[in-house]
C-alpha cells in the first residue's frame, strides 16, 4: 500500500536523524534554553530579516494553535476564521477549551477576504448589543490553507491592513508553510509573512522533521511572558533541544525548501495527469494537496494499491477525495499512480 | 417613550413585592435551602407530574445556560444549537468560556429539525477523524424561539427520540417559556417538556418575576452535585428564598399562565393591526414576540414615541423590527400603537 | 429560634422595598444602562472622591469575585490570597473554573503581611524555573477579612506600595466593607481604599440589600471591557435597575453607614457580655462577628434557642464558634443571648 | 562541564536512536494508531498482567497530568495532592487551567498518607458548607515522589481502598517509574501499580526514550473517549509512531529496567561516599536523586565542574541541593565526583 492520505506518513528528513545522533551524547539545557534552540531562532529570524522577532518551537500544530491564541486573548475575546479552518474544525474544540469562540466566516476555497473580516468587525462595534458577543480580537488564516490555496502578497497585506486598523492580531498558521513559499505562482516570501503578521508558525511536522512548529513573534504583547503559557499548555518539551536540532537542520542549508520544493513538484505531475483526463477539482491549488473529483469506480480501484483521504460525496457517482505529496513521496510512486489513474480514466 | 423593545423593561409584578414585603424580616437560611424554594419546587414537580424531578433557582438566562452545559458535559463534548441561538449569539462566549464549543444548524425561523440533529450526528460518528472534532452531547433548543416560533409536541417528541437514541442530552431554554405554552396554537403542555426532556428552564425574568429562572432536572447525571456547579459559576444567591418566594407566587394560583396570556393577547392585538395593513413579518409566529418589516420612514415615525428593537436591513427601503409585549404591557398603549401604526400605513 | 449564624438571614431593609415598589412600573433599559445605575454610580464615585473611577453592579459575590479577577489575569496568571480567603475555600474551585491558581500564604486570623507578598513575588521572580510556576499578578484581600479582623491604614498602604512597585494588581473584596468602616478602632476610610487599590468591590447583600455588590475599578487595564466580562461570566443582571436603585438608596442618605453601625454595635454589646465572662476568642476583632470559645454544654444549650456557625474544635471539651450580627438584628434578641450566655457561663 | 542537574539532559539510548533510523522510511497511519503503538501497548499490558487496560502515548508529563486529569474530572471537582507535587507547583497552573483546584496535603518528604486524604474527605463531607468546596474526587502521587521518596506496597494498596471506599479515582505519576523499580528496598512492581490504581504513566522521557510517556487506564470512566481529551488538550502527536517504537523498544527486551538500573546504581554509589562523609540529607531516599546537605564553600567549587541543582538554604552556612543520576550517567564521571567530595570534606 502507498500512502497519498497525508504529509506525515514517514519519520524524518535523514539529516536531521544524522544530526540527532551526532549530539545524542551532549548535555544541554532543558525546555528549550540550549545552544540549539538558540542558534535554530537566530536563523530564523535573519531568514525574516527581523532581529526583534521572539521565536519559540513547540512540537504539534494543535498545540501550538492553542498556546498561541490563548497567549493572545484576554477571556472576553475570539479570534476569527474561516469554517472551514483546522481550529474550527478539526482540533476537538481546543481553543474553545482554552475558553475563546471561533468566530466563523464561510469560505469555499478555505480563504477570507478583508471584506468579511471588515464586515465582521464593523457589524460587531455597531451592534448596540456588542457587550452580549464575543468580542473579535484576532484573524486567523493558514498559508496554504487547509484547501491547499494561498494568499497572495496583494491578499495578505489588505488583511494585515484591516487588522491592524482594528486592532485585531493577525496569525498565520503555516503547518505546511513550506509547501506554499514554493508552490508554483506564489508571490509570497517568508519575510512578507514577518513582515504583515502578529504571530506565526512554520511547520516542521509536515515539512520533513520528526516533529516540531517553530513560533514566530512579533507583537510585544503576545511575546509578553510566552513560555509560561508553554509551559502551562503542555507545549514545553524537556528536551528542547531535539526541536533547535531539527529546526537549525532545515534551515541552516536550505534544506527545508528543497524538501518542499521536491513535494511541490511531485503534485504538479499528479495534476498534469488529472488536467489531461480532464478531472475537476474540489478546489485548484498549486500546494502539496490536490482534491480531484473522481467516479466512485476509479477510487474503488485505486484504493486497492493506494492511501488517500475521502472529502465528501459530489453527486451520486462522483466523489471529492485528497492525494496529498511531501518531502517524502517516491518519483515512483508518483509516476506509478499517475500510470493507473490514466489507465483507469482513459 | 413608550417601550416595546423586550419584555424586561419594568419591576414585577406586584403579587410578587407583596409577598417579598410580607415576608422581609423572616429568617431563613440561605443559599436556596429555605422553606419557600423547597415550597415552589414541590408546586413545579407537581405541575410537570413528575415528583422525581429536581428543581434549582437561579438568578438569570446566561447563567442558567452555562450552568446547566458546564454541569452536563465532559471537557471534550459539545452542545448542539441553532446558529441564531442564544448561547451562539448572545451570551459572550459563556458556554465556550466553560470549555464547551457550540456545535451550530442553520435556520431560518430559530429552529432545528430532527433531520439536522441526526445528520451532524451520524456525520460525526461515521468520520474517520471524529476523536479529531468535538464530541456532540447535548441539544439546545428554546421554546418559544429567540424568533418567538415553537416546536409543536410531534416536533420535540421526534428530537427527544432522536437525542435518546444517539445518547444526546435534550435541553430547553424556556427564558418565555410562559409566552409559549399560552401561545394560540401550541399544543406543548409543561408535562410535555418536563417528559421530553433531560433538563429544562422555566424563565421568571421575562414573565412577571424580578428576576429567575427555575431548572428542572431529570437526568440522573445531570442532576448529581447540580449545587456544586451553581456555588462555582457564581448561581447560588445568597438569600435564596427571593426566588423560592417570587416562583412560588408565580405558580400557586396560576399567576404565571395569567401574565403570559395577557402579553400574547397584547402581541395578537398587534399582529391583526399589521396584518390587516398587510405587512409581511420576518418570521411568523403566535408568541410576544412581533417581527414585521415596516418602511423606514415609518420606522423613523414610530420612533418618536416608541422603544423597539431593530433586527435586520431587508431592502434598501424596508427593515424588519422587534415589537415585544409582555406581562406588564398596558392595553391603552398597544392600542395608541395600533392606531399609529394604521395612520401611518394607509 | 434567633438566627445569629449569618448576615443574610433577611430581606432587605424597608427603604429599600419601598423604592422598590415606587419604581416598579417605571420603564427603563436593561442591563445596567439605566439611570438608577447611573446615579448610583456617580454617588459612590463622589464617596470615593475620585470622578476617573469606574462602578458596575452585580448580584452576588462569588459571581463579583470570579467576575473581576477573570477580568484582570492572562491564562498563566494567578492570585495571591490568604489561605482562609473565601477565593481560596468557599467558592467551589470558581478562580480555578476561569483557569486561576490562587497562591495561598498562611494566616492565622484572616490577614496576610506586605513581608509575605513580597517574598511570594521575590522567590518567584528568583526562581530559575519561575516559567515552571504561575506567575503572581493579584493580591486579594478581604476588609474585613473573613474571621472579622481588618488592616489598618498603614498596613494597607505598604501593600499598596508593594504591590505597585511588583506590578501586581490589588483587590479588595468587601462582602462586609460597611461593617469594617464603623468598626471600633478602624481608621480606614473608603476614599482610602479606592486609593490605595486596582479594584475593590463594596458589599450590599449582607448590608442590607436584597443582592448586589458594586464593583469600583481605577485600574485601566482592568475597566476595560469590563461589561463584556460581566455577561460571559452570567453576572449581567436583565433588570439591572434593581441593583441601581439599591445602591442609590443605600448610599444617598448614608443609610449604608447607619445600617453597618447597628450592627457593630450590636456585636461590641455581646462582645462586652463575652469579655465579663472571660470567654476567649478564636480570633479578636471589632466588627460583626465573633469567633468566641465555649464548652460544649453551653453551645448544646444555646442551640436550642439560636441558631449559629460552628468553626471548630478546640480541644475535648470546647470548640469555637460564630456569632453575627447585621443590620437587621434586634436589639432585645441580643439582650436576650447575653443574658442567656451570662447565666450559663456564671 | 558535568550534568548531574537533571535526568534529561541527554538524547535517548542508542537503541532508540536504531530503531526509529530502521523504521524512518515506513509509512503508517497517524496519530498513535499504527502497528507500533499497538505493540507497545500490548507489550506493556502484558507486563501489568491485564489485558483489560487502556495504553495511550503522550509526549510530556505535563501533558500528561493535564490531559488525564481533565478527562477524569467534572468541573466542580479537584484532586487532592502533596503541597510538593508536581502538578501544584511546577506546571504553571496546567491543572487550574484546565478548570480544576488542586487541594494539597502537606508532606516533608513528598508522600502523602492514607490519614490524610481520609481526613480531608471525611471533613468535606462532613462539612454543612460542602457544595462551596471544591469535591474531592482524584488523589495525586508520584511514585517515586519528586523528593526520590518510594511508597511501599502496603502503602499503596492502603491508599487505594480508601480511594475506592470514598469513589476517589487513584491516579500515580511515573515520570521516573523506572527509577523507582529498581531502588534498593522497593516493594512494588508494575503490577502492583496496575492493581492499586485507576489511571498511572510511565515515564520514557526520564529514562532513556527522547520522550515519551505511556498512560495506562483501568477505569472505565476515564477510559472512555481519552483519545478526544488527548487530542483537545494538544497531546496527540502527529507521528504517533515515534512514541510506540520508543516505548516497544524500552519494553519488549527488559531495556527500561536494565536503564533504570545503571541510573540507582550510580546514585547508590554516590550516596556511598555522602553517608562515608556523613552528610545529612533534606531527605533520603534510594532512588536516582540525592539531596545532601553541603557547606556553601564546598557547592562553590563544586560548581566549577559540575551543575547540579539548588533546592533551599539550610542554615546561614549550609544548602541543600540536588544530585541527579539517569540512563546516561557515565561511570567515570561518578567516580571523579566521588573523589572531589572526599577531597573536599575531609
Amino acid at each position: 500500500m502507498i500512502y497519498f492520505n497525508n504529509d506525515y506518513s514517514e519519520g524524518a528528513h535523514p539529516k536531521i536523524l544524522e544530526k540527532l545522533i551526532e549530539t545524542n551524547r551532549e548535555q544541554t539545557s532543558g525546555y528549550g534554553q540550549d545552544e540549539y534552540c538558540q542558534k535554530a531562532a537566530e536563523k530564523i529570524k535573519e531568514l525574516c530579516g527581523d532581529q526583534a522577532l521572539d521565536v519559540h518551537f513547540l512540537v504539534g500544530g494543535t498545540q501550538t494553535n492553542l498556546t498561541v491564541i490563548a497567549a493572545s486573548l484576554r477571556t472576553y475575546q475570539g479570534v476569527i476564521g474561516a469554517e472551514t479552518s483546522h481550529i474550527n474544525v478539526h482540533e476537538t474544540g481546543a481553543i474553545e477549551a482554552c475558553g475563546h469562540k471561533v468566530l466563523t466566516l464561510p469560505s469555499e476555497d478555505g480563504k477570507i477576504t478583508v471584506e468579511q473580516i471588515e464586515n465582521l468587525y464593523q457589524s460587531h462595534i455597531n451592534d448596540e448589543s456588542h457587550e452580549h458577543i464575543v468580542c473579535p480580537k484576532m484573524v486567523y488564516i493558514s498559508q496554504p490553507t487547509e484547501l491547499g490555496t494561498l494568499y497572495t502578497k496583494a491578499e495578505l497585506q489588505e488583511i494585515s491592513n484591516v487588522c491592524h486598523k482594528n486592532k485585531l492580531f493577525l496569525y498565520v498558521d503555516g503547518a505546511r508553510l513550506g509547501y506554499g513559499l514554493v508552490a508554483k505562482g506564489n508571490d509570497v516570501t517568508l519575510r512578507d509573512i514577518a513582515e504583515f503578521t502578529d504571530v506565526f508558525y512554520i511547520g516542521g511536522t509536515k515539512v520533513g522533521a520528526l516533529f516540531g512548529e517553530a513560533v514566530v513573534i512579533k507583537n510585544e504583547f503576545i511575546k509578553e511572558d510566552f513560555r509560561y503559557v508553554m509551559k502551562q499548555k503542555g507545549g514545553m518539551l524537556a528536551k528542547g533541544r531535539l526541536l533547535g536540532i531539527q529546526f537549525l537542520t532545515l534551515f541552516e542549508n536550505n534544506l527545508y525548501m528543497e524538501l518542499s520544493e521536491h513535494a511541490d513538484r511531485m503534485a504538479d505531475a499528479l495534476r498534469e495527469t488529472f488536467d489531461e483526463c480532464k478531472i475537476p477539482y474540489l478546489v485548484e491549488n498549486t500546494t502539496n494537496q490536490i482534491f480531484p473529483i473522481l467516479p466512485d469506480k476509479v477510487l474503488d480501484a485505486l484504493r486497492e494499491k493506494y492511501t488517500f483521504s475521502y472529502m465528501n460525496r459530489v453527486d451520486e457517482k462522483y466523489s471529492a477525495v485528497r492525494f496529498c505529496t511531501s518531502w517524502a513521496t517516491k518519483t515512483e510512486d508518483v509516476e506509478q499512480l499517475k500510470k493507473d489513474i490514466k489507465n483507469m480514466l482513459t
